[in-house]
C-alpha cells in the first residue's frame, strides 16, 4: 500500500481524501493541516492530524492540497527530507522555473516532484501535447468554462467596496471568454466605481466583463467547471484533420483525483521534476500493466 | 537528423513519406518496397529503393508501413539487426503476445520497439487511460465512424461472388456499430446469397448488417473516419464526471503521423518494448522539452 499524506484540506483536500479511501492501493497516513489541528472536519476523525509531516512517520508521497503561492516552500522541504510530492501549481508562466527549482533538489535526495498535476495546466497539456503529435500544424484554442475562474474571483474580492466575488469564465469559442463577475458588496459602496476597479485590472481588461451585483455569492456558487478543446491541424500534408476533447467536472473532485492518480505514478518515475506531459500516462493507473494494456489498449 | 526508412509502401506508407518530409529534425534514408522496384511510384523517384534494409547504410528507425500480419517477422529482423522499429499493429487480443515476444529481443540488442502506434489501438487508447486517471470508476464507450472498416472490407471481399466491398461502420452509440456493407458483385453472382454469407461470418453477426450491391467500390471509397470516446466517471466519491473525446480525420494521414511521431520517441526511450501508453507524451514531439512544456503545459 501507498503511503499518502495530505498536506492542506481545503475543498481539493478533502476530495483527495475520497480518491485515497477509493484507491485499492492506497492508504492516508495522515493529513497536515494546522487549523484542522484545533478544529477537525468530521471527515478527518478517523485520521492523524499534525502540524509537520514528519510527526507522520513514513510518508511514501505528500499531495498538496494547497495554493499555487505555498507549494514551492513545502515542495523544497519535503523532497530535502526524502519525501515524493504532488502538486497542482497552476500559475503556467512559472511553471518552467518551478521546475527548475525543483528538480536538482528532487535529483540529489534521490525523489520525485510531480508539479502541475490537476486539469489545466494537467490533463488538457496532456491533450495538446497529442493533438500536435497527431497533427504537428494547426491551431488549438483552449475554451474554458462555464465555471469559476478561482484567480478571477480572488482579484475581483480585493477590490474596495467587495466582500465576496465570484468570476465565472464563459466560452465565446476560438479561445476567447467573457467574464460573468457577481459581486456581493459592502455596506454603502458603488457598484459603478467597484465596476470600473474590475474592469480596469489586468486579469480582465483584455476580456468583455460583466459585474452584477448579488445579495449572497454563496447561494449562487457551484464547482462545476469544463473545456472545450479544439485542434484544427495537418497530418503530414493533409489538412482538415478535426480534433475536440470537452468535460464537464467537479473541478476540486476531478482536480484531486488527478494528484492522486500521478501520486501513484510518482513512485514508477526516475528521480527529478516532472509535469504530467513528461509521465507515461499507463503509470497513473491502479492495477497489473499487462491488464491495463489488455484492457485499454 | 534522425535517419528514418520506410518499410512498405501503399496508403499509409505514402503518408508516412509526408509527415518525414514535413519533419524538421528527420530525413528519410530510403523504402523497403518491392514492388516500388520495378515500378516506382512518382513520390519516390528522389529516394533511394531497396528490398532488403540493410541496403540503406544506417537506419536510426524503420517504420512499417505493412499490414499487422507482416509486423512480427520484420520486427524481429530489424531489432536483432540493431534498427529500432515502429509500427501500428492492429489486433487487439494480440497486442501482449506480440508485446510480450519482442520486448526481449529489443532489449538483447539495445534498440526499441514502438507497437501499435495508430489511433485505435494508439492514440484512443491513451485518451482511454487518461480519461480513467480522471474518474477511476465509469464507463468508457468507443464509437468508430463513420468510415471504413479495413478489418471488414476484407472479410466481405472474402466471400464468393464478391469482386470488391466496402464495410462502413456507422456508430449507433454506447459503444455500439451499424455495419453498412457495400458489394462489388462478380458476374452472375446472387445478392441474397452473398448477403447471407456475410451476415453470418463472424465479423458481422452480433452486428446489425446490411448489405448493398453497387456498380463500382472504388467509386464511393473515401479514407475518412472518425471517433468519439466517452467516459461517464466517479473522481473519489464524486459522481457525474463527462469526458469526450472526438475527431474526423483522414485515416492514413492520421496513422502515418502517429508513426512518424512515435519513430521520435522511440530514440528517447531505453532498449525494449512498448505501447503509445506507455510513452510520455512530450517524446512525440520535436523540438526543445522546455520549450514544449512553457507553450502547451
Amino acid at each position: 500500500m501507498i503511503k499518502v499524506a495530505i498536506v492542506g484540506y481545503g475543498n481539493v483536500g478533502e476530495c483527495v481524501l475520497a480518491a485515497i479511501e477509493a484507491s485499492p492501493d492506497m492508504v492516508c497516513v495522515g493529513v497536515v493541516c494546522e487549523s484542522c489541528v484545533t478544529d477537525c472536519p468530521w471527515g478527518l476523525r478517523p485520521y492523524k492530524i499534525v502540524t509537520d509531516i514528519r510527526e507522520l512517520g513514513e510518508v511514501d508521497v505528500a499531495i498538496l492540497s494547497v495554493p499555487s503561492r505555498c507549494c514551492e516552500d513545502l515542495a523544497r522541504k519535503y523532497l530535502e527530507w526524502g519525501i515524493n510530492t504532488v502538486d497542482s501549481f497552476d500559475i503556467h508562466d512559472q511553471i518552467l522555473d518551478y521546475r527548475a527549482t525543483l528538480h536538482p533538489i528532487a535529483r540529489e535526495h534521490g525523489v520525485v516532484a510531480v508539479i502541475s498535476a490537476g486539469w489545466d495546466p494537467g490533463t488538457d497539456s496532456m491533450i495538446r501535447v497529442l493533438m500536435e503529435a497527431m497533427a504537428p500544424k494547426g491551431i488549438t484554442y483552449t475554451n474554458f468554462g462555464p465555471g469559476r475562474s478561482m484567480g478571477h474571483s480572488v482579484v475581483a474580492r480585493s477590490k474596495p467596496g467587495v466582500r465576496d466575488a465570484l468570476a465565472m469564465t464563459i466560452p465565446l469559442g476560438e479561445g476567447l471568454h467573457r467574464r460573468m463577475v457577481y459581486v456581493e458588496l459592502e455596506k454603502g459602496a458603488d457598484l459603478e466605481q467597484v465596476t470600473a476597479a474590475i474592469k480596469s485590472d489586468d486579469y480582465f481588461v483584455h476580456d468583455e466583463t460583466h459585474v452584477i451585483a448579488v445579495p449572497s455569492v454563496d447561494d449562487i456558487n457551484n464547482v462545476a467547471h469544463g473545456v472545450h478543446l479544439i485542434r484544427h491541424g495537418v497530418s503530414g500534408r493533409t489538412h482538415s484533420q478535426y480534433f475536440e476533447y470537452k468535460m464537464r467536472i467537479n473541478n476540486p473532485a476531478l482536480t484531486a483525483q488527478v494528484l492522486v492518480s500521478l501520486a501513484r505514478a510518482a513512485l514508477r518515475q526516475r528521480p527529478g521534476c516532472y509535469t504530467m506531459i513528461e509521465i507515461p500516462v499507463i503509470d497513473m493507473l491502479h492495477g497489473d500493466r499487462r491488464e491495463i494494456i489488455r484492457r485499454l489498449v
